[in-house]
């Protein structure tokens, strides 16, 4: 079973972007660009809602355009525009259609969020790790890492420690 | 300038206690019980706010009743029951009072919440440190660490290290 891992840069009051969309408080370092690389050769698969799908677009990075050996998933039921090569609309049901892509032989999966998507992905017990890059700013405001859930979820320390910047990096198994 | 310093065990979530007040997640291991009375000593000061009080005092512990040597602070505009010896009712406003305690001798001082005290204190400037003992788990809801806030504030990571059960300890400085 491939393993779907959650997780990003985040400010240590859990948003994943500041208030209007801001991003210019990450710290993107000669240690991250190392972590990056070396999880960008473990998957083949990207998972992105709607909103970050046209936010990463727009940006021009992230998974928004085609990646060499890279498929990106857009799960939207209201998207209509032709998403370039590489890129496939998914509309169906998120848990139905990542429970199946789990199954098929291929290398790891990759949840960019938001937090939309990863919270009914969650819901769902698809989710078999969680990786944070913990910046050391305070956003008090914008798009949160997690969505209130009912759910109270077990996780595993499998990593902590401490990158450039006084970046926290803490990656966790999700139990259950 | 006496030291505020804001923290306590929450879950990756971001949450104090869970729905109901649930806190039966706390890892309460030898690690946090030598770090807790490290840190007894270096203050003679506890602040809170009336849930958070009215809790600790139905609950039999942290702060809520007289500790020796330290003075407890209740800050309430509500708030008619007379406190135990030890504690101390403040209606004023909280920044004010803060920074007048804060200009006093003294040891360090404790800001054990709520996050609506935290919130205004925040705000107003006065908070030096935050630590947390970052639990694995997802709560889903309850008490958040921090309210949402029009601020951006930086932090300097202080320490980082993994503590028993997988928690993790980060302390910061708050730049600003």
């Amino acid at each position: 079973m491939r393993k779907v891992t959650y997780g990003g840069a985040c400010s240590l009051d859990g948003f994943l972007t500041g208030p209007g969309e801001a991003m210019d408080w990450l710290h993107f370092s000669p240690d991250v660009q190392r972590i990056m690389a070396e999880y960008w050769k473990r998957i083949d698969t990207i998972l992105m809602g709607r909103k970050t799908w046209e936010f990463a677009a727009a940006s021009g990075g992230g998974g928004g355009g085609p990646s060499k050996g890279i498929t990106t998933y857009v799960f939207s039921r209201t998207l209509r525009a032709r998403p370039p090569k590489g890129v496939a609309l998914v509309s169906d049901d998120a848990g139905g259609f990542v429970r199946a892509l789990k199954a098929k032989p291929g290398k790891e999966i990759c949840l960019m969020g938001g937090s939309e998507l990863a919270h009914s992905l969650f819901e769902a017990g698809l989710v078999d790790e969680v990786g944070f890059n913990i910046h050391p700013v305070l956003l008090g405001a914008g798009v949160p890492v997690f969505l209130p859930s009912r759910q109270r979820i077990r996780l595993e320390l499998l990593e902590n420690r401490t990158i450039d910047g006084g970046c926290v990096l803490a990656t966790y198994r999700v139990v259950g």
